[in-house]
């Protein structure tokens, strides 16, 4: 502890050195991550694990110290904290915010968490194996009584889940929540409900005929780039689940996957993930390590990845710049397809069971079904042992489906396992945040179709990085969705976009 | 600090797990340097230099704090030091010297040096490229004034060069080192010029040929997965410079390169980098972080991978088991080839100006020209700016060529810019102990050539994972001699193999 006085800019400097240095831990644990899903030899695997556990240890210790307290309690009354949303005071307040969530939590509650996610996961992968609810049951019920424990310990207003929200959706709150994702269900279903009853439906054989792998990653890579991810400051791998890992502020990984007799699999992931990679591509390389180098939320980090995979990539006019440079790469399946038929098969809705397999449509059920379950469960209001009757009566009201086993209902996600309650939600509010922002967009910058349909994805892009990349968290995603569109979160522009787009494709 | 009294297996207790928190660092750095050079965008290198740099620093902190002195002080009189060669007192005996040799050195001298590396080394670079040794002068004479600073801060009963080549090869002497090598020179240059001199050399020709880069991949991999390097604890990527990385007790990674038409490049590198793949991968895990998880000297890490390099490697008897399986891969230039001329073609002797070009016996008169002038440099009986004109001198008397110029001369190697002083002679002590070490295990095991030939490599590796590997750094690189061969180190070995092996391939 520094005993001298020391003037706010002085220790505003200590505040951003030491938030710094975590940051390069933090960056590495990204390398550490990356490379055990990717490069790392097998055997390797246990002793990695140690490894991240140490680092996370670490920034841990780091973000929880007392001296750190003591700067921010002194900052937060000088000037530099006046305006929330400067430089200065948006990473004072941000770091504030970090500390006292934190330092809320008692060590031995983040410990045992930390314990039962390791096991839980474990449980799970097996339960799901062996479709067996019952093993699974025990630790899920332990998971839930800890993360209500989290949740007094961290405190809310309204219900304990808005404790847990917050995690993941800083600033957000379960009713707003609700009320966006409820309005969206309630118009959601039959929407849903008139696609499969068209006799106009199109099909997606298209894209199940021979893409040979090493073609389909030279098209996904250029597509990647072709939007403006930038491959000096990044690179594209193969995994079996794609994902999006940053290793510093000028090196962002993408993950893929690729199946022989499926196009749309990889090419719509290297999107999705690119758009992740273009949100930290555009933080402020400066500002790395400290609040406003990072994204505001992880809605607001879907709503990227969508907008790329979804307003985008699954446009017509995407494809006319696009299908003519796929077909030079694939041209035994693709010569003498129409843009209008590739855009109809890249765009098909079926209800289904699985969530990651979910087209642009269902995808949202599958996210309201989780999250109004895990309210309940939180809220005490249904029992962990009911889950499994619940998910399938969920399911059938709303897809008209249902599980045949739990490995393909409620235990088909590794979430709740490794006690993530709270993070479903910001999938579909990453929806909603897209289709809002791209509507704006499209308000702002005048034809996007007509600049997408020659491959200039720039205006689009750079409008992006000025309103929502380059501020990282000095606005919480509520603020910057008033901010960008000068209203507040709604379903509106997603349900009109997406009711325009599949009214013409099924003839509704 | 801890003011209450600890038992000694407590404290041990302790100072184990500090160690080993220190070896994940350490582990983590393996993998972001191998990263580095392997993965990592382009962009990403300045803020990789900071994670390095930050990684760096927080082990040389942890080194250096003196809780850690304390308990080493207190462990020292302890029953567990008694026996020096015991896990628990090699450990203690060996951390205690990291400990002396880091907290003797100035922290002001130790951020120069650091910095002065890094300016030396883009200085260097500089001037090998524009062939500029005047541009190089000031930092080369800047770099052995700090160096002979740090030797007089370690302190050294002979010469100040002992205390620089002690962090290579931890506990030799100049004076022994001397001995060794200028006998070898002494043997070695009149060999050459019979060499030189004789009219039945053998070509290359046949390495020369079109090697299709792929195939060049998989022999390579086949060859290093046959002498017993595990790929489920390691992988081979490609590199501009081969490497062995080491990321974890079963994470030990190797680079090499490819050139079309050049075979031996890349296999031998290959066997090479496995070489000291296989010395990390025998190393005790269970140690990993300590002492005795880690090798014991420079010389002899090269010992290990100039033995399967040459010893194995360019032996006859490798290449009755290895040519047909080379043969498979690359019909169309090696069907027909006799081991006997392959063998020949792996084995040509010629003087040349470049060190890492260098074939296997001129190769340690490459080591003595630079063990001798780095002697001098240090001692002052040579001065920076007459080291050109001395390096020319040396390279015509020893090899018999004279560099036209000095970026492939003076300029050729890194070490110097980066203050790596003492570290040249680890070289040419690898290619001894190797061959002392394989005159041994000859004794030891019987007809090795019988089991090279039929691609049984296990009872060597056996051999030199009970001998060597599993030590650790139990006994330093002479006691380890000692102890294996019954005689402390020599050129003997190192003189009759080779002069057995090319008095036939060159018929002297």
């Amino acid at each position: 502890m520094t005993a001298s006085p020391q003037s706010p800019a002085d220790l505003y400097d200590l505040l951003c050195h030491r938030a710094r240095e975590t940051g390069q831990f933090t960056a590495i644990l990204g390398l550490l991550e990356w490379d055990e899903r990717t490069k790392m030899p097998p055997a390797a695997g246990e002793h990695r694990a140690e490894q991240i556990a140490f680092l996370a240890g670490q920034i841990h210790r780091r973000q929880t110290d007392p001296e750190l307290g003591g700067w921010l309690a002194e900052l937060a009354e000088s000037d530099l904290a006046a305006d929330p949303h400067s430089d200065a005071g948006a990473n004072i307040r941000l770091l504030q915010r970090d500390y006292d969530r934190k330092t809320k939590l008692p060590q031995e509650l983040v410990e045992e968490l930390s314990r039962l996610s390791v096991v839980g996961q474990q449980v799970w992968a097996a339960a799901r194996a062996n479709d067996d609810f019952a093993a699974f049951l025990p630790v899920l019920e332990k998971t839930i009584a800890l993360k209500r424990e989290e949740a007094a310990a961290i405190g809310y207003d309204d219900t304990a889940y808005d404790a847990l929200l917050d995690e993941y959706e800083p600033g957000e709150t379960t009713a707003n929540v609700a009320r966006a994702l409820e309005g969206l269900r309630d118009a959601l279903a039959p929407l849903v409900q008139q696609i499969v009853g068209s006799e106009h439906g199109p099909s997606d054989e298209i894209l199940r005929r021979e893409f040979p792998v090493d073609q389909q990653d030279a098209v996904g890579r250029e597509a990647a780039a072709a939007i403006g991810f930038d491959f000096m400051s990044g690179r594209l791998d193969e995994t079996v689940h794609p994902f999006c890992a940053t290793a510093g502020p000028r090196d962002v990984r993408l993950t893929t996957r690729y199946q022989p007799h499926d196009f749309g699999d990889a090419f719509f992931s290297t999107l999705h993930e690119a758009g992740h990679g273009l949100y930290e591509q555009g933080l402020p390389p400066e500002q790395f390590g400290l609040p406003i180098g990072e994204a505001t939320s992880l809605g607001i980090h879907e709503s990227q990845s969508r907008m790329w995979e979804n307003q985008v990539g699954r446009s017509r006019a995407f494809w006319q710049f696009m299908l003519p440079r796929a077909a030079k790469a694939f041209p035994a399946v693709l010569s003498g397809v129409s843009v209008d038929d590739f855009y109809a098969a890249a765009n098909t809705v079926a209800p289904s069971l699985i969530r990651v397999d979910a087209d642009e449509v269902t995808y949202n059920l599958h996210i309201c079904i989780r999250f109004d379950l895990e309210r309940q469960l939180i809220d005490g209001k249904l029992a962990a042992a009911d889950l499994p009757e619940a998910w399938r009566a969920a399911y059938q009201d709303l897809l008209g489906v249902t599980p045949p086993n739990d490995a393909q209902g409620v235990l088909q996600d590794v979430h709740w396992s490794g006690g993530s309650f709270g993070y479903f939600p910001t999938y579909a509010l990453g929806n909603l945040y897209a289709a809002q922002f791209f509507a704006q967009a499209a308000r702002d910058l005048g034809d996007l179709d007509a600049m997408f349909a020659r491959g200039d994805f720039e205006p689009l892009l750079g409008w992006l990085r000025e309103k929502i990349h380059r501020h990282g968290r000095r606005y919480s995603a509520a603020e910057l969705v008033q901010r960008v569109t000068g209203r507040p979160l709604s379903h509106d522009d997603w349900l009109a976009q997406n009711r325009t787009k599949y009214g013409e494709l099924y003839r509704l």
